[in-house]
């Protein structure tokens, strides 16, 4: 990808009153105004000033009025992308904005590949790489929690957390190049070691406590699954949609951009929670057919939090051979027992071996919301505040998770006496994972993979 | 609606990199500025000037930032609406756009209804109800021939046209005024009445013309109805395929916003083809199905353009026996016969009663550009140039019938010696029915039912 192109792109999705056409690069201005004729002014697109709009007409080369718009006129390097640029308000029809695209091709312009304008962002040093890829999870962003860890990571909260680790190892880096000069001074080198050692734990500790984040980060953003349990005749369907019946207008309309499958999820305390398609155990003739105990173990396995749904009026003999099922695969994991069609059942409540127990009706909507505020107390995601660190994305707990072994190595030679040089290479290593997360060592291919993944016109 | 009111709605759709939420009325920037910050910058947002951009942030109530945002500055009358106005770019998430209408509306604004945006730039004077309707046409727009319609429309084209009308008919009118002034002299009025004559002449031909155009403005945004006709086995299927083919990837990428269902359509030389769903004629036992036929008829009635597809390689007879079938609905349509699988036949092409033949290769492409070239042909529409007032819109439609009978009227009463007076209000009633097109004379209620199918934030 050539920066010294100047690249256009619709960043609005289809449908709306309003349109936009993005354009960035060297000739961006140039170029619009080679398309745009100004209404109710005679100064030309070029001359006028950064961060005003300019009313006039996009026309085609016949002279053929395509629109009425808007255009922002921005120029280096205080525009988004760093370079000259603007952006064209057109009225939100599809064949309007694709005829203003085929008119910026014809003066010059370049199609944007996906995230390209974030791309240029980060190359002309307007964000480092983490701040840009928060950009493509803020847009995402579907709840209070996904917003506020995006938003702060998108701010460099994320980046300054680096920055002061990365300070601390270059800290380390040079006390041990110290202790090299000073090599043959052996009473000197063991009283720098326990200074080093000390850093070295402090830092070890601050990436470990990143890498831990990414667990709850991970949680926030794509949702902490719950797989709902039961029978046939339990009610889980029932109360499936009793869990996301208020939300789902909520849910179906503010669906990610760049998912393709949809699963029931409902945003609870701004937590969402992501109901993984169970298939019920049919019961036939007293046995639980094979295959669905076997799905519902796969459900189980990928989940979080457990939801067991029973018929209460079954009776607890019922309820004690279905759990019996299912009690091996439960390790490790939260679980709730719903005593569905309580409302059915005279009976006192039943215990469960494990988890809690909360009676409820699917179907008269009774104690749901007590259900709803156990998932988000099980949940147990810290209280995001603005300016926590979490880590949500993968490819940095990955980096993270190579700088806490490049610095338990540091810590490992530091305690068994290694040679200064063995250490210093650990540390160079360490800070090499914690530029990579900021994208100071980053490759080509790996910036290609990272921003393919945005959408056009961002 | 209250004009009183700052409205705020989403003007763009979800799933882009951007989104808009445009601001309108008296307290636009002032309620904006409330949750907008801005940054490298101490000017508040309230003193900037109109046509500027302002950077900053959209803070909640706690201090949060909730997106990084460029404003857009407008003061009336020198906006959209004609209002105090304010558009605000952020970043495309749902959430923060939703996030942004709850502090506006946290601040006193309301929700916008459909169309609100262009219904006040209406009621402000900033273009007349034919114009304000023709923003809705170019936002559905999909074709270069719908653009270019709705695009003169909203420019005007279409108000001027009615606006000489309107001349014409106050000249004709204070005329008539001249000859009641003048009753009692008989041979003055004899003469003034020729001269009348002429002039509604005039008039009725005007309106005429423009009723008249309907039938091709209403082909054009609709699209033209084709029925593809033929037994299941002739390669009905195939052949829309083959038409749809290349053209499918744009249609399905266009889709209007405000239909539901998407039929098959194709668009030729800026020209949409809409082809209804038919059902094959089934032939069972050499006794044509009647439902199929049933159905097929439905088709062919709902059509302009009928293709009658049939496999060449059954033989004449076998297609003179189809023929007879459909024969008596075929009336007033135009026919193509499309004679497929010319390439498995080896035998001289055949004769149709009515229509034009045609030997194709559904399956191989062959001939298909024939096929959509005598689509083109057939379809009969003008060229439209800009500056060419064809009516498009049902409700225009209507008042221009209205308008042509009442000039009728005025006509018989000429040639009839009618009392001035009779006259005189036919007249009134005339320039009534044009008025109410531009919306001089609309009532609220008419008003509303216009705006309601426009979309939000428009």
């Amino acid at each position: 990808m050539n920066q010294q192109d100047t690249i256009c792109a619709i960043a609005t999705a289809q449908g709306g009153a309003i349109g936009i056409v993005r354009v960035s690069g060297p000739d961006a201005v140039t170029l619009t105004g080679r398309i745009f004729t100004p209404i109710g002014s005679t100064i030309p697109l070029t001359e006028r000033k950064p961060y005003t709009l300019a009313f006039g007409h996009i026309k085609n080369s016949k002279g053929e009025i395509i629109d009425e718009v808007l255009v922002s006129v921005f120029r280096a390097p205080h525009s988004y992308t760093g370079e000259d640029a603007t952006e064209i308000s057109c009225h939100g029809s599809a064949y309007i904005l694709q005829q203003v695209m085929h008119l910026l091709i014809g003066q010059g312009c370049r199609t944007a590949m996906p995230g390209e304008y974030t791309q240029r962002a980060f190359l002309n040093g307007k964000m480092d790489l983490s701040q840009a890829e928060a950009v493509a999870d803020l847009i995402a962003s579907t709840s209070e929690a996904t917003h506020r860890l995006a938003m702060n990571q998108m701010r460099g909260g994320f980046s300054r957390e680096l920055a002061k680790l990365r300070n601390q190892l270059l800290h380390l880096t040079s006390l041990m190049e110290l202790e090299l000069d000073f090599s043959d001074h052996e009473e000197l080198e063991f009283a720098d070691r326990t200074e080093l050692q000390a850093l070295a734990a402090q830092i070890e500790q601050l990436i470990s406590h990143l890498a831990n984040s990414f667990h709850a980060g991970n949680a926030i953003k794509n949702g902490i699954p719950v797989a709902i349990i039961g029978e046939t005749n339990a009610g889980k369907s029932t109360l499936l949609n009793a869990l996301v019946k208020e939300e789902r207008a909520i849910v179906s309309d503010i669906h990610g951009t760049t998912r393709d499958i949809i699963e029931d999820t409902i945003s609870l305390n701004g937590i969402t929670f992501r109901f993984i398609d169970t298939a019920g155990i049919r019961q036939t003739q007293d046995t639980i057919e094979a295959l669905g105990i076997e799905r519902s173990f796969q459900a189980i396995d990928r989940a979080q939090i457990v939801i067991l749904v029973c018929d209460k009026s079954q009776g607890e003999s019922a309820f004690q051979a279905f759990y019996r099922q299912v009690a091996g695969r439960l390790e490790g994991k939260q679980v709730i027992v719903a005593l569905n069609k309580c409302d059915l059942a005279d009976t006192p409540t039943f215990l469960s071996p494990q988890g809690t127990v909360i009676e409820i009706s699917a179907k008269k909507g009774q104690n749901i919301i007590a259900l709803q505020e156990k998932l988000v107390e099980l949940a147990a995601l810290p209280d995001i505040q603005t300016g926590d660190v979490i880590v949500t994305n993968a490819r940095h707990y990955e980096a993270l998770i190579h700088a806490l072994a490049a610095i338990r190595r540091v810590q490992e030679g530091l305690s068994t006496n290694l040679s200064g040089d063995f250490i210093s290479q650990d540390l160079r290593e360490c800070i090499f994972h914690l530029s990579d997360i900021v994208g100071d060592v980053t490759t080509d291919e790996v910036l290609g993979s990272i921003f393919e993944h945005f959408c056009i016109g961002k």
